[in-house]
């Protein structure tokens, strides 16, 4: 994995980020442009399946550091992605049982590096982050996860409930935080586990919930409704360091 | 506890502020301004242990939000302070055995946010805080904890290590959180115990380290050194809620 340059502007320049293979976490293209140039970077983004907005002239102005946009603006990843097969690979290798953690749509880039940085001290083997409406490895998620995006994969997938279904049929157990579950010292996190954190505001989905095999409660003694995520995150993944440690 | 103004600004407003007894969390003074008015703040900063800064004009200046200072700004907390004494009471009102937080010196209103957040949740008495060198009750802190600032009390204290010598008499264990420690699954965390959650940069001063009658390690399995400090507390929280609830 390594530091790349974070906003690509200008047709050639996102049209070369793209067929020398860069990771396009976003591109945004003047809304009504059809011209062939754009047309040929639409092409490349569909073929990556990369997520396209189609924006007016004063929001690119804005967002354009260079000025010379010309109706193109490509946000790059900051580290590479891996593939969820090398996190298997991964841990087959260390001789583990598989211990993935998911995000259902983390938006805060603190969290999510927070919550890489929990999953390389607490023994994951990745990371898997979905490509919609969630934080992308930018530089402030790197600085945030203090390192630990050197050394612990993370995967970005189109869709978080068909990874977790192809997942399963490879023998993994998925647990998601859920208040009306057990009490997480009283469920068996033992095996090949996928562990999914929900958004920051409305916890796990209902979709990637119904998906999930067990729902694990963390004890709650207070007055408010939940932990900060990447809390929440911290303390599930050590209950499972605890149980595999015996 | 309730929420407050934040910047005040001004001879009058300032020594008004102390006199009706609101907390200032720090005094910013014009460096050599030694008139009568300004004797008499200082004065009153000093009776109440107000940290004080002398600073230029300059600076002054860039801090008005009136433009209007003085020579004077103040900063008052956004929540009051709780006093060490209520949070024995409380967990002496619930029948329980104290559990108090002890931040050394967290300086992001995120972190220490989150961990009040925690504190709350995992059924800690409250949070106890340094005067200096410290993040405060700001806005942001209050955002960061969702709403827990309302129920759980936090106290700051001039020293901390003299404060953890007092609540020693009141037989009271202090834990501290040291690579280098026990295994935290195999500490005895079951008592009245002041948990220690060091700075985010350095971890727990050594001072307040010796002054801890144990060190515990989260067990760390990575390539990094060490979590994220909200992160670290609710794993060391919970831990002892595991051990508590048995």
């Amino acid at each position: 994995m390594r530091y790349e340059e974070l906003t690509i502007e200008g047709r050639n320049a996102v049209l070369e980020a793209f067929r020398s293979g860069k990771t396009i976490d976003r591109l945004f293209v003047l809304k009504g442009c059809q011209d062939g140039p754009v047309n040929s970077i639409l092409r490349e983004a569909r073929k990556r399946d990369t997520v396209i907005s189609y924006v007016p002239k004063e929001r690119l102005d804005h967002m354009s550091e260079t000025g010379k946009h010309q109706g193109v603006i490509a946000y790059a990843a900051a580290y590479e992605y891996a593939q969820v097969e090398d996190m298997l690979r991964r841990a087959e290798e260390k001789g583990e049982a598989p211990f993935l953690i998911l995000l259902d749509n983390i938006e805060d880039p603190h969290n999510l590096g927070a919550i890489i940085r929990t999953a390389n001290l607490a023994g994951a083997h990745g990371v898997i982050i979905p490509k919609r409406r969630a934080a992308g490895l930018t530089a402030t998620v790197a600085k945030a996860s203090a390192g630990a995006l050197n050394y612990t994969p993370v995967a970005k997938v189109t869709n978080l409930g068909t990874a977790i279904e192809e997942l399963k049929k490879q023998g993994i157990w998925f647990v998601c935080a859920d208040m009306n579950g057990t009490v997480m010292y009283d469920a068996d996190l033992k095996g090949p586990i996928g562990l999914v954190i929900g958004n920051e505001g409305e916890g796990v989905s209902r979709l990637i919930r119904e998906k999930c095999d067990y729902q694990v409660a963390v004890p709650m003694k207070g007055d408010i409704d939940s932990l900060n995520a990447s809390v929440a995150a911290g303390v599930l993944a050590y209950e499972i360091v605890r149980q595999r440690r015996g």
